[in-house]
């Protein structure tokens, strides 16, 4: 059974629209338990559900906090989870929202540094402020968004 | 009551064909004071709207003069006002001269290094020459560029 | 006249041993208008002593906060001063702590990412937390340590 | 207690002469629960000295596979025990091998890609061949390298 998303977290992920709107402030850092919770949760529905992935969650400036490859995962998804991390952090939003844009039709925001437009790289949310941010890849995009949000909502 | 644009500047902004003319010759350098008196002014317009921005000034070679991030600004917006001031000095043209060529199909301008295709970046101009440039990033594409246009016209 | 620096900073600029002890934790990030304030203080002391000099202002992670060149600075300035205070911010201790110890022999220190051992970067503390880091480039490394301790001394 | 180190490990720390041998060949790649072993072995380790730390564990190519930072580690140690991990997985030995030839004078090797000659990173092995690595910063070199060698031990 998956708990129910965290209010916030729901329109974050539901409504590509919420990301248009003024993304919260930073607020206090995401701690190494928070962290691990989060990734623990992640890679068990990834391995209830057969994928194999990595998984990365950094602090608001994108600073590493934690890491882990699953056995069997791409190489090149190590470096793809540390930018959907940090992208979601740096710019305080999922991921998704810039391949939102992207695909309706905005392709130019493709050229902003330290932006990755594909889903799996979610905000970790305090009370509304920006802690830090989980990313996952190494499925589909709509999977690693699946994943990153069962790891996400580990932390209610 | 925001001042009037300067001719060229108001040029630059509002006619996206004036960027496929063949932009100005590089002048003498902006200085620091100069620096500081158009991200002041960018600063306190933004500050006067609600917002949080990163504000870079560099000269024609896109080196670094001045830079400075308002408390609560998502980090990743340091990269892009960087990013958007190399942009416009290396150039010598606003970058939203680049957005609406990839808005008009031209997607092929995203190969470009040293290229961001997002509006906030504006030649810094000393009659008619490009004496460096001014990047802004923490709004929309179009609040950034509007507020960069404020701190240009501290220069008159 | 210059003001006296607070205790523990007098600690760390004047004793190399005492980086060798625990450094502090990381505190609050330091605000816009500190290390205005700050960057303030140590170009006036630049200008003052006939200096042409760089400056940058880091948070803990040393993600950039403020930065200015004083007009004429050898361009080589700008990536050493933003080394300075990122090492500072991410060391925790004052890059000279680095110096001392190539000094005294230890060469291999040079091989660690992300270390500048030239004098000229200090943290900056509060209640004895580092909540960033002030880097000065342009004059001898003497010289960057002086008027980075006199930019320190600004935020008492 | 601290249990004994296995044989070949203790070899290793203790005789920086054994550095200079030829290294064995790599063997089958670490695995994510082995990495999280160690890992954990070490944290515990660190927690009970009063340390603060960053752990990193990476494949025989310097690959990471699993990455955690205490909470309150300087931030400067995420690159270092990455390099840590990814110096002694590449060179197939400890990188107290490297500060010991530059201690005798070979300074030289500071020139070398991908090294770093601080001690902390150890080579995992089993029988005799290196599995990946573990990188560990935060202490003094010495404590970073007694604390790699606890966490290398929970791999008996």
């Amino acid at each position: 059974m998956i708990r129910p998303l965290p209010l916030a977290l729901a329109l974050l992920v539901a409504a590509p629209a919420a990301a248009q709107q003024i993304p919260g402030p930073y607020g206090p850092t995401v701690t190494l338990a928070q962290a691990e919770r989060a990734i623990d949760a992640a890679r068990a529905e990834a391995a209830r559900r057969g994928f194999t992935m990595s998984f990365a969650v950094v602090d608001p400036a994108g600073e590493l906090i934690s890491f882990e490859k699953m056995d069997g995962t791409q190489n090149g998804s190590t470096e793809v989870a540390l930018a959907k991390a940090r992208s979601s952090a740096r710019f305080r939003r999922p991921t998704k929202a810039w391949s939102d844009q992207v695909a309706a039709g905005r392709t130019a925001v493709l050229s902003l540094p330290g932006m990755i437009a594909i889903e799996g790289g979610l905000p970790m949310l305090a009370n509304g402020r920006v802690m830090g941010a989980l990313g996952v890849s190494g499925g589909t995009s709509e999977e690693d968004g699946q994943v990153a949000a069962v790891g996400l909502a580990a932390l209610r």
